[in-house]
């Protein structure tokens, strides 16, 4: 092929991704919204995999999903299940949704439902647990893990989409496009992403609250209390996005990222439903106190999808704050943010970094320019414990050997 | 008198600017609550001055403000009467209060009353118009700045009343502290100071909406459309923690600065109530489209007591977003920010810049260091027109000349 082709789909599928405009229709459960979820599923992150591939943490978090959703009634019947086939392990991006961290989604566990309205499709994603470093997309389940997940499940989800469905909709990607411009990055800072989510969110809470105060009050509480809550409307975003760029023959821009127990991988457009494998990220983190390097543990993660869009550590410099959570300097974060520039297709035309002179964020990664630059995707994220629970913060990143198993895979099919 | 006579009071003018700590405590008549208040008064910004000291854009503003009361019927009455003395004039910091641009106070019109719980001493500032750059504050006055007053008194300001008092009082300290984390310099950017207060209030809002569905939904929608409310708080609670630092003998630290029709003004710790005057701020603005600089004309002004606390100008590089408002570039407003450092006395403890790394801002203007450096304070602020509104925004400086009257006092004073 010739690299004018490469070129020109290449900017199809920058446009597509540049153009995505996510809307949040609805709230509802996973398994009456998430495509192809059965009842006895339980969906992770990562690329797929048969059952005896999940070890360690992700495994655990699949057994407890399982608990969770009444399929087993202890771990050992949970095993039983999975290896039998009773219970089926899915792959998040094979069901429209992408997983923080182990990711797990069981059916009827909420998901937000965010609809690109500039291209038809429809991203999906779960709801942040709460401040906890013990959740169960850390890979902790115990009597207080479950509670919080009947809680946001039962309390705070409806509220949710009882506003939703009263708005007839509420457009995220302007509410992006002003957090980015307050102090977000929207993968590890979200703080003003939920704000300004909760201030939208306003009227349609007080008309509510006659009818259930207590219901109505705990959820401004929740939104007051988790200034994560954004995250996961900005994963469904960036996943509907990035989703809306699939497909374009001898594209050789990325759609995907993900983490799985065994390690890292990354989609291609141009490349079709293939994911290219490599070893776990490089960490850069902080970790709280009492951990070390040695306690990192890799149980999946998707929240990357992100990056994938231009965010999180491709607007780094848009998120100074992020200095207290995940280490660094300001000066550190503008150079990693300014030398993502040198691995993408093009600059966004609606997140931009107020320090750089509103430039666009840096957007679309080209195989091939991470190839040439040697240069990988910057990605800030929490980091999970060998025992469970999040032990930290940093940024990660993207092994080169993915970008290298892709560009063989595309030069084998475009020659 | 010793060198170290005059840092140990600074060191204790210093500590009583930074430890302040306001809490909104009450929405009130500015007749009811401002000390010393008659209802036949129009107060406005700038040291006391006759009526006849007044002209151009300030003396409308006053004339405007007497018709607004019904102080007078026409503006040859209101006149005639301040020249009389019928009606007389006020200066905002002889009544506890701060003047926003020509900063007209009636006795009718709501303030916010911001006690300082750290020194028991109280500030006051009366309510943002709104987003028209047509407005009383900026010298404009007809049936739609009017009926704009007047929903602010009745509908507005009632409802926040309520609120607070529902609230038991609402600390503003930490607010301002995290506005500042997330692109706000709280003077002519407000943005997350605005959306951070609106979430304090939203529990209240809620319980409130039955009993006046339509006045509680337009507040919360007022909020929603003036990214500037939060001013008005932060002029206040700067007033009341600038007022603390007052009277300190011997120290040498600004404790205001203002603006009137007549040129610019400083008080010191130090030296009383005495006013230090000179001629207008040099500015460097941005203006809105079909203006140029002659259109600029000085109507009065004393949001710069934010910079006087360490806000505005002061944490330019915490707020790289007003680039878009009042021009320069990111480099440029760090670069301002980092001289303030030399002309103040420390570094604030609350009021972080995340860019430089979460050092304080720098807080507590020495005159002395003002002459020795010749750097003057930088102001963030928004400039109106001769035929009144506004037609811009940027840095004003301070003038030199205020600082040499102010030195030259202190060493008669001092020796």
């Amino acid at each position: 092929m010739s690299a004018s082709a490469r070129d020109q789909a290449n900017d199809e599928a920058f446009k597509r991704l540049n153009d995505g405009a996510p809307v949040l229709t609805g709230v509802k459960p996973a398994g009456e919204v998430l495509p192809g979820m059965t009842p006895n599923m339980v969906i992770t992150s990562g690329w797929p995999m048969p059952w005896e591939q999940y070890s360690g943490g992700q495994r655990r978090s699949l057994v407890y999903g399982a608990m969770y959703e009444g399929l087993a009634d202890s771990e050992e019947d949970a095993e039983d299940k999975f290896a039998s086939g009773e219970i089926v392990v899915g792959a998040c991006h094979d069901h429209g949704c992408v997983g923080s961290v182990a990711g797990i989604y069981t059916a009827s566990m909420p998901v937000f439902v965010v609809e690109n309205t500039a291209f038809g499709n429809t991203g999906y994603c779960n709801f942040y647990e709460g401040g906890s470093p013990r959740r169960l997309n850390y890979g902790v389940y115990d009597d207080e893990v479950r509670d919080q997940l009947i809680f946001i499940e039962k309390v705070i989800a409806p509220v949710i989409a009882a506003v939703v469905e009263r708005s007839g909709g509420i457009p995220l990607k302007p509410l992006m496009q002003r957090a980015v411009h307050m102090g977000d990055e929207l993968h590890s800072r979200n703080t003003a992403g939920t704000i300004l989510f909760h201030r939208e969110l306003v009227p349609h809470l007080m008309a509510l609250y006659g009818d259930d105060p207590k219901a109505v009050s705990e959820t401004d509480r929740f939104l007051k209390e988790n200034e994560y809550f954004f995250l996961r409307l900005s994963m469904a975003s960036a996943k509907c996005m990035a989703d809306a760029a699939r497909d374009i023959e001898q594209s050789s821009m990325m759609t995907a990222m993900t983490i799985s127990c065994n390690g890292f991988a990354i989609r291609v457009s141009g490349l079709g439903d293939e994911w290219f494998t490599g070893p776990p990220p490089v960490v850069e983190a902080q970790l709280f106190e009492g951990y070390t390097e040695d306690d990192i543990h890799w149980i999946g993660g998707e929240s990357h999808i992100t990056e994938t869009v231009g965010l999180g550590g491709f607007a780094q410099a848009a998120a100074f704050s992020l200095q207290r959570y995940q280490g660094g300097s300001a000066q550190a974060m503008a150079d990693t943010n300014l030398k993502m520039y040198e691995i993408t297709l093009g600059e966004n035309s609606t997140f931009q970094i107020p320090f750089l002179g509103y430039r666009g964020t840096p957007t679309g990664v080209d195989i091939f320019k991470v190839l040439e630059t040697g240069i990988t995707p910057a990605i800030d994220a929490g980091v999970a414990g060998r025992d469970g629970g999040q032990i930290g913060a940093g940024t990660l990143r993207a092994p080169i050997e993915c970008f290298e198993a892709a560009a063989a895979a595309y030069e084998k099919r475009y020659g």
